[in-house]
């Protein structure tokens, strides 16, 4: 059975690798998935330097040229004001006019939301757009099979009233179940208690309504320990708490390595054993790099945009470019749409 | 020379391990430092039936009789209300009297909170309390020695103002330098992003006031992967999001092992070196349960309460009471006032 064609619009500028890590991963699954076609947005003569360079189908590429871009160090409002041509805010206008589905990008996150808002149209009933990324948590716990967990928001929208974390919720268990296929995915509230009446109002007034919300499967409040645990499958944050709970976990591995050294080192036994360790704990890095996986989506808009990594090489754009084509086919904006709270 | 006598108010209750790890503790205290007296509050035949147990110095050891005690399940406002004699409460009084200097409890958290709330002042220019804890950071990275930074508040205060996360600072770095013997620690607030306008209105003008206060090290905002690394010798966040991440804290050594375990369960070599490194795992643990390193200060009070985690045994509870007595000595209120900007 055929797939609907899905067109994904790759913003090919401002990785860490260049254009041509981003041309590769979508060159890539070109070749791999026969319903997915790429637009590659940024520099024309790099992107046909790269190309040429990389096996791909090419009936299923196309090239949309952008002079400019944002580089890591710009400031997202001014990058933009600036730089109309810029690809990332080039490609989100190709996905509003509907020249592609959904976008994926490896260059600066903040003008990747700040495109977003600037060009896509928030879902009714969605006040406040937000980022989420997976995360990898302990396993064995529960009856989940998957060992990551989803959180938002990690960073778009720093102060979310009540009603902005009973969307986040949604969102993110929309997102949940068409990308992990977790049918009903477990959502609970970032607090300090379980209790229901534990957190500053906006948690308690949020509990209160996710509590009355049909068609989700909210487990109430869990504390930061549950976040490593795993216990839920959606946990759901203002973009301030998210944001630095999330560049906490990604320290934190490398840190508690540095100091098991530290507190054993006169120890002969534990350091034969942390050496034995040494290319593992380079994979635990990498395991625990949670925006290897599929990238991070922004919800809420009516067209998602996945910004993969900047460290991102060919795999990861491929997946993240793959994240996107099956929010797509399964209509994400939709999805959410029918599971938020009549107004 | 001898050091004035201070006088620690023990809450012997309410701990995980029954009042005799609490009684051993103070006892070993009266032995190890002859300028620190005991005064031990709580059932006055289990304190007698522990004393007949352990070695004191008896001229140092006082009993106060309290016959209740608020549970680790209870509510603290109904428990209290309910328990006028619980030992808590009775110790609180007793140093707001001045029968003792200052306190120490391995009971439940949010009832001593409330006792102190309900029985000291604050500090004039201090509008909400704090609770502060240590917690181990990398080592190597900076000026640092020690190996342990302070992040304040951890759940007293949920929702804090501008006002109240510089008050917070103040108290931070008064009780850092007093007790870590750190003359001038480095202070930063959590936010997400290291540039002075990141985060939210809240942050944005605490950092604002924090750069004009004079007799604080600001070094500005720091973000969640500066807390395992350290970067900061105190860090200050408000309540909610401190709790969040200290629980993360708490879990995260845990379960980055337990990932190790599944990732590489098929390499036999990684398997043998975890297998070597087992004890030191449980070592792991110990030396990231920051509330063993003196316990948790609640601050801003005019009477300084030290709450222990409460499964401290007697050695903790001895750290606990020289950390407290460490603070009365150098006048840790007055410090912190000093600090505090000019109304």
């Amino acid at each position: 059975m055929n797939q609907r064609p899905v067109t994904i619009a790759f913003d090919v500028m401002g990785g860490d690798h260049g254009p041509l890590e981003i041309v590769r991963g979508a060159a890539q699954l070109t070749l791999d998935t026969p319903h997915i076609h790429a637009l590659l947005v940024g520099d024309r003569a790099q992107i046909d330097l790269a190309l040429s360079q990389v096996r791909h189908h090419a009936e299923r590429v196309a090239v949309h040229h952008a002079p400019d871009f944002v580089a890591m160090h710009e400031k997202p409002n001014a990058a933009l004001d600036a730089k109309p041509q810029a690809s990332v805010l080039v490609a989100a206008q190709l996905v509003r006019e509907g020249e592609a589905d959904a976008m994926v990008s490896a260059g600066h996150t903040g003008a990747g939301v700040l495109a977003c808002a600037r060009t896509f149209t928030l879902i009714p009933g969605v006040r406040r757009a937000a980022l989420a990324t997976v995360y990898p948590t302990a396993v064995g716990r529960g009856a989940k099979n998957d060992p990551f967990s989803l959180i938002l928001d990690v960073g778009a929208t720093v102060d979310a009233s009540a009603d902005d974390l009973v969307a986040f919720a949604v969102m993110g268990s929309a997102y949940a179940r068409i990308i992990s296929k977790n049918e009903n995915p477990t959502v609970a509230l970032l607090s300090n208690g379980t209790e229901s009446q534990k957190g500053p109002a906006r948690v308690v007034e949020a509990n209160l309504k996710l509590q009355s919300l049909p068609g989700l499967r909210f487990i109430g409040n869990v504390e930061g320990v549950d976040i490593p645990k795993g216990t839920a499958d959606v946990v759901v944050c203002d973009g301030f708490v998210g944001n630095v709970c999330l560049k906490m976990l990604e320290g934190v591995s490398e840190t508690v390595m540095e100091l098991a050294k530290y507190a054993y080192k006169e120890k002969l036994l534990w350091r034969a054993g942390l050496a034995m360790l040494s290319s593992g704990i380079e994979r635990i890095k990498e395991v625990t790099d949670w925006e290897q996986y599929g990238g991070a989506p922004i919800l809420g808009f009516d067209r998602l945009f996945i910004k993969a990594h900047g460290r991102s090489k060919a795999r990861a754009i491929s997946n993240a470019g793959k994240v996107a084509a099956r929010a797509v086919s399964n209509d994400l904006a939709n999805a959410i749409q029918a599971l938020l709270p009549r107004a």
